[in-house]
């Protein structure tokens, strides 16, 4: 039998020891959780560090993200080859595998990024839904694991934690277990300063599976886990702990959580628990101990790879979790551009049309709305993913946007699944957190969002997004997309898909888009971010640049214009993050020298980097207001009319220069 | 006694009349919860229709916005005058007080601006808290009303509901009340689709009183909202509802949310009613019945009013109620530019400064934190608001970022006390949602954070922001204000204080920010947006253009490239909004026609308002890393070298132009 009680402490030290050498950390957490980590690994884990990347390892997400060293330390004494002591020894630094918060590096063992609270266990109930939804297409014979998510009091406080709770209780996604620090000490000093709730109560009242333990009791944890582990709902490990148990000036105090600590506090420390080993240095029979979990973790995994040689499945899987497409995909994608509608639509049905499409072809795709089914269309012969049948390939996620975007990121992280989210743009705002996370981890998650502008019409101002694009296209790694029709709906969707490396986002219409593309579909023109539509007719006196169900308008200034002699050319701008990206020369040449104007239907802020001064713009220049989508483009001067006066009076200021 | 089910029928038929004359509408709530409505304005609520700004009225808000027919049924019926039968014929076209959604018009009896699911229930958890702070300063004779919130369940699978919850059962704010119209319906359909949690559970976990009722019982409503009343915890009626009751083809359907009505639903709903009256018409005696709230409200008022004349706190609760600063402000604001400190000081502790010293003469300073206490250092002298002490000035939010948001909505909405948000910026898009709804209320809400860019140090890019400066700069009439020192600090709060009409955001940092202002500070600068803090020493060849901590690089820059002969001159930009309000020839000066370089730890999104082809941003170009802040602002390039080098470079290119 293991010694669990020196695994724990060889946690403990470690942290102990990377936080002494960093100059800072919080101890709080790995020095609490010792125990609740090691009886974990000793016992429960499957993982094998020599292969991180098992795609039917158990996921591990610290979501008290601050307690880092909690998950190094583990990851280190487990074996993983990346967290080495030359790593710990970086905590911290730049560069290192140990940085200050756990960020995404799977080979790693760090599964997800966290720190910011509620997000990680937001992203384990995608994680265990994943699971739930791969085990249903693939069987237990390729896919069998659990998701461990560390939570703190923090994590649980937050509306995206309290989502969460609530979302995998309804979905009974049994094999998701939250272990609860339940230290009574959040930064500000005593929880009862901010929550007196019963919090075993609100999970059982959403369906959990919820036992109450000491968190320092080894045995008592080992049970929990195992309960845990046999029963179908969700469970909630609520282990009572000691934050920064272990060092005694600190322990059960606010200081505990993250205040500085010295060379003293360690001796200190050593005393109290008999650790006679100097910095960084962990005995090898406390190495050997932790070894089961290698040990484990590998026959399982070799036990596996046996198993999947002899499943017909094995391919599809393989791909899948590479998150490559399907062979075909390109004649698919074609196929997809030269469906779309040339009629009136708007955007939000032909990003359904889309969806709808790869339904078959890419079972990956996972379409999860925040209870808009109808207004935005994407599930239509999708089956509703439930906690009877997990084959569904549409979530019904509730009004729960901040959830539904973590759970993206939870989804993509898994891997061998593409979400795909759904909801209204004004509604951006909720995700926007999680959509974050996804940037900044690189995940290839689809944000699709309807009602994109005062197009929204009589809902009004609280539904009508007018600076929210601006604020996505100031995120770095999100390619933000607002497709001007069908086509360009279709090729946003296409480039989104064969982007493995970052989230993507379309802002579509509610009302109908007036087809501008035409015939001309050969080749995937979104793919350079903006291009000429139409050019002039003879030298451009005159560019209009636009977006969306704008580029409509601009056409019809267009022919307004050139009737009047001047010659136009209307740029279609889908996505701006692409357009950059070009060579110099191309952006010249699309932009041209004429004067331009820039239209969409939000505020001007970002547009100053494709109009100079002396350019126009006609958009919005405060939140929108309740009326019909044509009262409110009229009523806010987004009008071809107002185009072609611009236009005009630009042209003659131009000449008369 | 009152035919109060007759004044329910008021209800539904004006939202029948109103939906019918739109063409389009919610009619599932103002059907549903039409006699929870009824009983609420017959014997409980207190509302002067004849003076809809009576401080000491209760506030009604409707969380479930989409069905704002309810309350402008509601309001019209009860007396209030902006809402007359006109009125309710431009229900949602422009320039109707019966927007699509509610939107604050407290006038017409409009508290808040609502339709974000979740919103209205956390601001009305703001009101109640509102309420309790006024009543422990000002006392019973002046302040004594109730918060009434109809709820929906979207509004209740919302994270920033469940923060509301849990939040509003720790204070005990035992006058707030949730009806929530329990109708098992959502957009989706059932709600089993999406949640099967024990709601009644959930809020008795989180401490509040919890009655379940027939939703159309009037006998029980009237039982449950007194039972509400005496009841000293925060109340949920779980009122039992028929979505859309009252028209046969839709009630209890799906189709009842929204589904488009026709003239003979209405025949049939009449049919069915005994409502025998022609399209916005309402029987006398029904509209008698009515009056009561009028009658009871009238009388109430007038007795508040006698009372209030002798009361010695009734001068300073009309000038808090007002909004005015307190007699002596402008003293005070110069008091506080001039004790700025000169020494190297974060600009999070300088805003800290400034906050401690309003804490006696401005009472009005409400403080919300999300357990941040420690670091951003805001609480001081002030005492906790708790459950039993409601005088405190600072409020333990627990790590619930969007509830305080929307909190910092209900309190200001309520009048007589200015909220002060703080917590890290990079927890703004956590609060997001909710500042948009200040902004597009202009509500008074400072949001203060630290931790405003890479400077956050080794905590990493979770924490640290690089593109919400940017994201918030797009929102319309947010006022956001990145400070150089702890004078730029002072000038933004007093700016802040000052600005009645909408919401102010301070962007602060962690790390000390070096003194740029010196001794100038008789006067406020930062009024104007930006201004030229360091002349160029003869014909400018330069302009730095900087905010934040970067200002104090700039001038480091400017030192070293007048020393090699290059005249520049820094120009500080602590409020970009405040500038671009400026006049042209002002911000011309300013800016000057030498080349420029702009410098900001951030993305370089929307500087190009300010920077023509050819200059040069200093800055970001995707997220942060971990390590400590000077390693990072090397290892970013972010520096006084590279701002000389840059602007060497840019002087030599200008000069063989």
């Amino acid at each position: 039998m293991p010694d669990i009680q020196q695994m724990a402490n060889a946690i403990r030290f470690l942290a102990i020891d990377a936080i002494l050498n960093a100059g800072e950390g919080h101890q709080g957490v790995p020095l609490g959780m010792a125990e609740i980590a090691a009886v974990l690994c000793a016992n429960h884990l499957k993982a094998d560090p020599a292969d991180p990347l098992w795609p039917d390892r158990d996921r591990v997400v610290l979501s008290n993200g601050h307690g880092s060293m909690l998950l190094y330390a583990l990851l280190h004494l487990a074996g993983y080859e990346a967290v080495s002591t030359e790593a710990l020894k970086t905590f911290r630094r730049l560069g290192s595998v140990c940085a200050g918060h756990p960020e995404i590096e799977q080979h790693a063992g760090v599964e997800i990024t966290t720190g910011l609270l509620g997000q990680g266990i937001a992203c384990a109930v995608g994680m265990a839904l994943a699971e739930a939804r791969l085990a249903a297409e693939f069987g237990p014979v390729l896919v069998d694991h659990r998701t461990w998510a560390f939570v703190g009091d923090g994590c649980l406080q937050e509306g995206v934690g309290q989502e969460a709770i609530s979302l995998a209780g309804h979905l009974r996604l049994g094999k998701l277990t939250f272990l609860w620090d339940d230290n009574h000490i959040t930064d500000d000093g005593d929880t009862l300063l901010s929550i007196s709730e019963d919090v075993p109560a609100r999970f059982r009242a959403a369906g959990w599976h919820v036992e109450c333990l000491d968190g320092h009791d080894i045995a008592a944890i080992d049970t929990a886990l195992a309960a845990a582990t046999a029963d179908p709902r969700p469970s909630l490990l609520a282990c009572r702990t000691t934050i920064a148990r272990g060092l005694p000036r600190l322990q059960g105090r606010r200081g505990g959580h993250s205040a500085p600590i010295t060379p003293a506090d360690r001796a200190e420390a050593a005393a109290l628990t008999g650790w006679q080993h100097p910095a960084f240095d962990v005995p090898a029979a406390v190495r050997a101990d932790w070894g089961r979990l290698a040990e484990r973790g590998g026959a399982a995994r070799r036990a596996w790879t046996a198993r999947q040689a002899a499943d017909p499945g094995a391919a599809d899987f393989a791909r899948r979790v590479a998150g490559r497409l399907p062979a075909g995909w390109a004649g698919l994608a074609t196929e997809l551009r030269q469906a779309a509608t040339a009629e009136p639509r708007p955007t939000i049905a032909a990003s359904g049309d889309v969806c709808d499409a790869l339904a078959g072809p890419l079972p990956e795709t996972l379409v999860l709305c925040a209870d808009l089914e109808a207004p935005t269309n994407h599930k239509r012969g999708r089956a509703a993913f439930t906690a009877q049948d997990r084959a569904g390939g549409y979530v019904h996620c509730g009004v729960r946007e901040h959830l539904m975007g973590a759970m993206a990121c939870g989804i993509a992280a898994h891997g061998g699944l593409r979400p795909v989210n759904v909801t209204y743009l004004a509604f951006a705002d909720y995700e926007r957190p999680a959509m974050r996370m996804a940037a900044l981890m690189g995940l290839p998650a689809l944000f699709v969002f309807s009602h994109d502008s005062i197009g929204v019409g009589s809902n009004g101002p609280t539904h009508q997004p007018v600076e929210i694009l601006a604020s996505f296209r100031a995120m770095p790694n999100m390619a933000v997309f607002r497709p001007a029709d069908a086509v360009e709906t279709a090729e946003a969707w296409e480039i989104a898909l064969e982007t493995g490396d970052g989230p993507s986002l379309l802002a579509l219409s509610r009302q109908d888009a007036m087809p501008v593309r035409g015939a001309d579909r050969a080749e995937n023109r979104s793919r350079r971010g903006a291009y000429v539509l139409a050019e002039a007719r003879g030298n451009r006196a005159l560019t209009l640049l636009a977006t969306g169900t704008e580029v409509a308008l601009a056409m019809a200034a267009r022919d307004a214009l050139e009737a009047e002699g001047i010659a136009t050319a209307v740029v279609s701008m889908p996505c701006w993050e692409l357009f950059e990206a070009q060579d110099d020369g191309y952006r010249a040449a699309v932009l041209g020298e004429a004067p331009r104007i820039g239209i969409e239907a939000a505020m001007q802020f970002g547009w100053e980097r494709w109009l100079r001064p002396g350019d126009r713009f006609i958009g919005m220049t405060g939140f929108g207001a309740s009326d019909r989508a044509e009262a409110l483009y009229a009523h806010f001067g987004i009008t071809a009319e107002r185009i072609v006066e611009a236009g005009r009076a630009l042209v003659a200021g131009a000449v008369s220069r």
